[in-house]
């Protein structure tokens, strides 16, 4: 490149997670070694922020508020679900992004966030290519989901993963102390497509009357038959149930069971948004085996549960933002950073690089190993494959007044240097 | 009373929450110290293993498995929502329960559990004196909902509070990350008639910017164009809104917004049982102002959360259930411990009495004084109320697995001496 030192940008989108705030502290990390990048600039909210040409100098936040970054869930940059357009009026969402990094002389772009944030990024770099912008673009891993192909596992995972199965083990015990009353406890569990968050909750259960007792994910067969049969299978045994269920599950006709209806149901990429599986349970099972059920629905606080988050998810986090940085210095570009397990005794976890057009166009779904022969729990080696994830819980700041303190950043903006576009 | 030793019995009542067991701790810390005490009993499931005379020794569990039960959340002894019958076929159950307590010689009943409970402990008490039978009677406080009348709070809530608060934090946190595609979270806290739970989350709002921005409790008044005004102005002023709503919320007309109408909606004390104040929330606010909402519903959660648990809670609990133990042994009867908060600088809490009469005729709701004018969020003083009862993190231990470790006791059952009741 021209210039001796060129300018970094970083980036979050989509679902936050506990960790992405760590991804984006190991890129300034890793970036403020470098020789090659002058500042280190944030995009606010994304690629909207790009297009928006709201931008702002992260190097120049307190290093305390950096140190405090990495003990803050939810996307400290601000994220988005804006998908580009290949035309936006007169204008290209695409083109806008490169005369953006242009006008900043943005040079690297770390971009962290799931597979349709891996295929904006792709796209961005084939274009930047085309028009001879010299431009290197490494994706960073990120979702709860844990449905990306290519890595082991996604940051964001095991801190949802450490909630939900600890979620699980003590409303189990509140579904144990008052199974009298309330026979049948359900949590709904966030995955559109994967099973991934549901199967988490089988950590929970280490002994049979452990909860949960019933997990189902959408990548088992799933029909209402089956599940009256295996609640009546369990109350038989235990006297209570309680259940796990995926927000994506669908019927034997393959519709989603619980599909929204008042519209506003679908995110900007076309992806359907759920509520209410465990209420369609709820009504089903009460209404056939005359019990009470009790829902709770753990909704967004799967993401965000920082009080209880894994510290290796955290480090690994932080592994994947500075491996970001490092491929790009080696000369990367185009790829995504992949975590890989090694397969010694013991769990040890490096990185490797995938793709971004291959991220993007991969899911990757609990597969029929991990899921039991009735397809209504977890396997071992389910858990073998889980549990190293949540070990060790995150450093959380807690104030004097009882409560975490988690920061915001202060936001030094760049003046912008083009018209406005939206 | 004629034997130099007689038994004691302990029992949990209602809904779990995470400290109720650190007060059944408290029981046997301090009726293990007493000269008049012999076996200390436990009734499982509350009253009704009074009635089916499945009691167990709780003095016989191994000393690791009480020190690990002061970190357990929900009723280990498990909990009951059973109202004694005061004509159950041929008898009644309050004469069942004096004739297991004579079978069983047990002279002494702690009862942990509100207002409900109370009334039960109360009318066994006045049975007992009635046929001359020697007992004394002593409730120890226990709700999340920490509506018992005559105590400054009550043990339970704190840790609730504690979790709900940080989970408006954190939940706000990626409201705000996610502003562009979801503008509108709702998190549906518990609270049949009284609004503590949803007050309790107004800690997390240290700034005018921090979530929650609305707290709907049932003691306001409420209407649903008061809803929409509010979601406005707040969406004008942030680009987001976040909202707590009490799940006992009832309309202009004193109807419960939200009433569950599929059956099965009473418990057995004729209390009604609620679910969908948010999804209610959800489908006037994306009606009236096309922004998409997400809902959390917390549910039992919020009742069993030891792994954020307050300690000051903990140790409060544990504070009631020596008093109840301590007020027994000198003399008194027919009451509940009460937690009284000393008028120092600073934060002190001891314990009192109140009969357990009043205690089951009282309900304490969110004062006026702790609502804002708009009677859409917490005042200074309301923090000031809450605030102390959060403080300080109960110690939980950690499993190998990353997972809490919970105890179960080994229950060491009583031969039964009595014919088969229920």
């Amino acid at each position: 490149m021209a210039k001796s030192k060129v300018n970094a940008l970083v980036a979050q989108s989509g679902g936050p997670t506990c960790v992405i705030n760590s991804s984006v502290c190991g890129v300034i990390a890793e970036a403020k070694k470098s020789k090659k990048i002058g500042k280190i600039l944030a995009a606010y909210r994304g690629i909207l922020g790009v297009l928006k040409e709201e931008i702002f100098d992260i190097s120049k936040e307190k290093s305390s508020a950096i140190e405090q970054l990495k003990k803050t869930p939810s996307a400290a940059l601000a994220s988005c679900r804006y998908k580009l357009k290949s035309q936006n009026g007169a204008q290209s969402d695409f083109q806008r992004v490169i005369d953006v990094f242009k006008a900043h002389e943005i040079h690297y772009f770390f971009y962290a966030g799931g597979n349709d944030s891996m295929d904006t990024a792709d796209k961005i770099n084939k274009l930047a290519a085309q028009e001879g912008y010299e431009l290197v673009c490494i994706g960073i891993p990120k979702t709860i989901d844990n449905d990306l192909a290519f890595t082991d596992h996604c940051p964001g995972y095991g801190s949802a993963a450490k909630y939900v199965a600890t979620s699980a083990m003590e409303a189990g015990r509140d579904n144990e102390s008052l199974s009298t009353y309330e026979q049948c406890t359900i949590i709904e569990v966030m995955g559109r497509n994967a099973g991934w968050i549901a199967a988490a909750s089988g950590l929970a259960a280490r002994e049979p009357q452990d909860a949960p007792h019933l997990i189902y994910m959408p990548e088992a067969k799933f029909t209402f038959e089956k599940l009256i049969a295996d609640v009546k299978e369990v109350y038989k045994e235990f006297g209570r149930v309680f259940i796990v269920a995926g927000e994506g599950l669908k019927d034997q006709n393959g519709n989603f069971i619980a599909a929204e209806t008042q519209g506003l149901g679908k995110d900007a990429f076309g992806n359907a948004t759920f509520s209410g599986a465990a209420e369609v349970f709820k009504n089903i099972i009460q209404k056939e085996l005359g019990i009470k059920v009790f829902c709770n629905k753990l909704g967004s606080q799967q993401r965000c549960s920082m009080h209880f988050a894994s510290l290796t998810d955290v480090n690994e986090a932080f592994m994947c933002g500075k491996a970001a940085v490092k491929a790009a210095m080696a000369g990367v570009n185009g790829k995504m950073i992949t975590l890989v397990r090694e397969k010694d005794a013991g769990y040890k976890c490096g990185t490797g690089l995938a793709d971004l057009k291959d991220v993007a166009n991969g899911e990757k779904k609990v597969p029929g190993e991990f899921i039991n022969e009735k397809g209504n729990h977890i396997t071992n080696a389910c858990r073998r494959y889980i549990s190293p994830l949540i070990k060790g819980e995150a450093p959380v700041t807690i104030g004097k007044d009882g409560l975490p303190v988690y920061v915001r950043l202060a936001k030094k903006w760049e003046d912008k240097k083009l018209a406005r576009y939206i």
